[in-house]
């Protein structure tokens, strides 16, 4: 008999119910939140043709290199996904008559296969939420309302970073960059990461005069409550598009407000790698905490659907939340638990009790309440070990003592405690 | 600007809110009966390396030709997972300390590169419950217990038709069919597809005896009250094995009484296709309805996980529901629901009011009622059309006269009544 070698492809993982269970539940608590909302699920395939995936407009050069491909039987050239956005800009083209505002949400695994780094997989979940059709400010603002539900309702002490791409523009219109501004973009974007020396460094390497990068880091160190690096920004950024980023951050800011999203920052260095963002960005950092990466990010691309269309501008705002590092952060707070089980009740039949059991069981589960039986027939303590184990919080004993005052024994499997009580005090008790 | 046509690859879907939001609810029932059973969730990835896919004992020849096959850039060779049976035999084998039993579910999508008929696709959600470490029949009677309440949960007019392997073997080894017992067991298990002469027809065909085949027949045409059957069955079988699956049978059946689980029939001509199964197997068929394929099904396999290990039997039993037949089931009798969104309320600001709307859409969602506002500033016609093509019931408007009396007008949009209400009664009337 051939044994095979057990082991997992490169970059991926088993989540046993250790894992599983509150990385479930933290999606169940997001998936609430879009709902609330107003956001529908919707769900796209795994695998994509090739061609939709490879657009030039989509995820650029780096990913493409990364997309898993293969051919089916039919020797089509098809490919996995490697985000949400790409299969959402194609069902918006293939269904031309979705109601405006389309309002979806979507969770599904990407894969990318990309070098292995800490945190870095090649099969992980992606979380976006997406308002499509709407230009006004007050979609975005919805967007970061629901983040900033999000974090609270997973009691994290967290700032939301914003800023926009077209005020960035102007600021790089002021520093005087011309055509290459994206490219200063890219590398003002790692501020946080390596500091304002190191941005200074990377762009002299890159090729810009001192005196634009001057004018430049003049406008990055400008820092403060929201709307003294509004006024302050204004006394250098005179272009059209910058004073419209301006206006767009003004406006976003004001129905925040109204929404009490209070954890909005202005961080003009904000940038996002991708180059697709046309309007208000946006990252969520954790603060007082280890971790330093983003939690969630997005921002506004209003080009982006139009161009798998062929048409002009079709504005689309959204957010893609990080599971990872969300989950990374729970378990470092310990707010991840331990259990491994959903069970809450293990009932142990002592003596020849087995088939009176399975009724007070199915009793038990009727009530909404997670119960398993003993199907090993094992002794007392061997119970007692596997409740221990999996962290099973509560064990009942069923004996002919306890069947005959028609109660059972409860065990507090933390605190040692046993009480006898009747199956409706036990469903009452664990329902508190 | 280079246009992509877009279109899905071959055999997969995407599924818009009308069609997810019924998927979703599906895959949540059945996920609230699993953990009511105290089995819990794990994931595993849909990247497997080839040679742990392939194993020999595990899908069989026409799978392993199905499965999507691709390597990674570091050049090894992977797969795209087929079921959900090989990555949990690999995940008990990497982690040879998990609590026996190991009680687990899991619903992940998987893929095969096969031909696209009715109703099967090349990407499909799977889910099975699965229980390993146990050999007593209990466990079987647990899983037919789950099968038994999600069907009702889903208020289905159901019958799980049960069968043993042993059994199966005994009568074949009365028939004379001796080691040709799996190809004429394949044969019978057409029984409800092609009907007693069609199997006949087909038995002759493959070369048996007209004598094995009359033998065979003799014993399918057994009907009646399951204790009838199993009292028939016993005269003609008479092989160690075969007793031991009457014997099993019987266990089961009396294991199923104590859980009232009702809906067992006794078929004696049910095989379940794969040849992996042990002992017990099951399907679901519907009663009057269209839909003649088995909603799920399942079974013992005390041999496959031993294999992986290359240990000796290793117990295990389990169900996959079919999420796809399951969804057509409900949509056939129209209990799928009609909505295009999850939202129950489009707040519509009539006048100048959008701003003082903000914090009352709040209000609502902070009470855990999906509720939107029109963020694109459309008049109320517009308004109330969208809400329409949604299938959104309720719209309030919100004007000045209602923000002065502190209230807000309800419409119903299906009666088209229209109620003046504080939010609290707003509130109190959609959690009804």
């Amino acid at each position: 008999m051939a044994e095979v070698k057990l082991m997992n492809a490169k970059g991926v993982r088993d989540f046993l119910p250790e894992e599983k269970i509150p990385r479930q539940r933290i999606v169940d608590t997001l998936k609430g939140i879009f709902e609330m909302y107003g956001f529908s699920p919707i769900e796209t395939p795994s695998i994509e043709r090739l061609d939709v995936l490879a657009a030039k407009f989509a995820g650029g050069e780096e990913i493409l290199k990364e997309i898993f491909k293969f051919n089916d039987q039919g020797d089509r050239k098809l490919g996995l996904i490697y985000d949400l956005t790409v299969p959402m800009c194609k069902v918006v083209g293939m269904n031309p008559n979705l109601p405006r505002p389309f309002r979806r949400y979507q969770i599904q695994p990407v894969w990318r296969d990309g070098p292995i780094k800490l945190g870095r997989y090649r099969e992980f979940l992606q979380c976006d939420v997406d308002i499509v059709g709407v230009k006004s400010m007050v979609a975005d603002a919805e967007i970061l309302s629901i983040v900033d539900r999000a974090f609270r309702g997973m009691k994290m002490d967290f700032v939301i970073r914003v800023n926009n791409r077209k005020l960035l523009n102007g600021i790089m219109d002021y520093a005087g960059f011309g055509e290459y501004k994206m490219k200063a973009i890219l590398a003002i974007d790692k501020l946080a990461k390596i500091g304002a020396e190191g941005v200074k460094e990377e762009l002299l390497t890159l090729g810009f005069e001192k005196k634009e990068v001057d004018n430049v880091l003049k406008i990055l160190r400008i820092k403060g409550k929201n709307p003294e690096v509004l006024s302050q920004v204004k006394k250098f950024v005179k272009s059209d598009e910058g004073m419209e980023g301006i206006k767009e951050l003004e406006e976003l800011i004001g129905y925040c407000k109204k929404m009490e999203v209070k954890s909005i920052e202005i961080d003009l260095s904000l940038a996002r790698g991708l180059e697709y963002y046309t309007g208000p960005v946006f990252e969520v950092y954790l603060k007082n905490s280890k971790i330093n990466s983003s939690l969630a990010g997005g921002g506004r691309y209003d080009k982006m659907i139009g161009m798998y269309l062929g048409k002009g501008e079709y504005p689309a705002t959204g957010v893609s939340f990080g599971i990872e590092p969300i989950f990374e952060a729970l378990k470092l707070e310990k707010k991840t638990g331990e259990s491994r089980t959903v069970s809450r009740i293990l009932v142990i039949p002592i003596g020849d009790t087995f088939e009176k059991a399975l009724p007070i069981v199915e009793k038990i589960r009727d009530q909404g309440i997670p119960c398993e039986i003993d199907i090993m027939g094992r002794g007392i303590s061997k119970n007692l070990s596997y409740a221990n184990s999996l962290g099973i919080p509560y064990v009942i004993f069923l004996g002919e003592k306890e069947l005959k005052e028609k109660k059972v024994k409860l065990r507090d499997m933390k605190s040692g405690k046993e009480e006898m009580l009747t199956i409706e005090k036990v469903v009452e008790k664990l329902k508190q």
